[in-house]
């Protein structure tokens, strides 16, 4: 299809699709001519994903492209892939100039036990969420973050389930890095629900 | 202490001030002379929850006046006073024109079997996320779905003990209503550091 139907076609005005195309999150089309390209079905459904990264997902143009580009080219192992798939998430650049992960976020950290990197970003954002928490008066002692983490640790084995039947890295890829941005909402809707749920068997 | 300390000892530059003042999001000092109220630690504590709010929780100047208004004249039961900070939340307000959940949704809920009203605006807010999620071929099936579910109920458990340990209704409040958008991130990085320490026991 030609560009304007591409546009009729996703429901993205032509202009957004000329700067989705400059920017590199859409593919070119097949060159016909010197004047015009064509445009298939891999077009809607990269567009899909690009809407629901950049509009729903909280994730700017250059992270867009940092996923895109991380989904055209997937690592050979899996463990790999969602190194690389952290990496293009938001959130993931740790600045030179960071602060340092609170101590007691990192001790805490230490103390899981957990197979994880000290230099994972998520500690950084760990710890600036938490530190954020205190300053509004919002302690969360050791024995409460601990329930956290072991309720976050079940939802990983789910997301990592789910990224398993995955039956080809891109797709594994697509999944751990849209699955996550995307679970993220669910996630914070279902904790209200329960909220509301836990508060009536309560009363 | 006057405006211009108040402003030197919160790091909140002297316009902001003004403009929290007019927007009600705090409180006057008490009124010294024509010209000049003092402030004192009430103000700083607020200021605090303001910034939690506005800078990190993201949440508007008309939603974090809200929560402010509801933190100022608590209701008696607890449950009621979920309800109140539920609504206080980001995401809270369901327009009139708002298309109805995605009926998997619904009827998801509706099988989790959860004290919920059928109302609740979490329920829009779960749809939006889910169907968002499929457009971009995240598929979430119900068995998926229902562990998520699982997982956020053993958040929501702790959520509510740790309110549950608040003397006082007013801070019964702050801790649901600030609490759960300051938590939201904590989790968050949670579950990116539980994803690499699941993943490297799958490897």
């Amino acid at each position: 299809m030609r560009i304007s139907e591409l546009a009729a076609e996703s429901g993205v005005p032509l202009p957004t699709l000329k700067y989705y195309l400059r920017e590199g999150l859409l593919m070119p089309g097949r060159s016909q001519s010197r004047t015009r390209a064509d445009y298939g079905p891999e077009h809607l459904e990269r567009l899909r994903l690009v809407r629901a990264l950049v509009e729903h997902g909280g994730i700017g143009i250059a992270g867009a492209r940092r996923i895109i580009e991380a989904l055209d080219s997937p690592p050979p192992s899996r463990h790999e892939l969602l190194g690389i798939a952290h990496g293009a998430l938001p959130g993931s650049v740790v600045e030179d100039d960071a602060p340092e992960p609170d101590p007691s976020v990192a001790a805490f950290v230490e103390r899981l036990g957990w197979h994880v990197e000290g230099c994972a970003p998520a500690i950084h954002r760990l710890s600036e969420a938490v530190v954020r928490a205190r300053a509004a008066g919002i302690e969360l002692p050791d024995a409460d973050l601990d329930r956290y983490a072991a309720a976050m640790r079940a939802v990983a084995g789910v997301d990592l389930e789910v990224a398993g039947r995955a039956t080809s890295a891109a797709e594994a890829m697509h999944t751990v890095v849209v699955g996550t941005v995307l679970v993220d909402p669910v996630l914070v809707a279902l904790r209200r629900l329960a909220q509301e749920a836990e508060s009536a068997t309560r009363t």
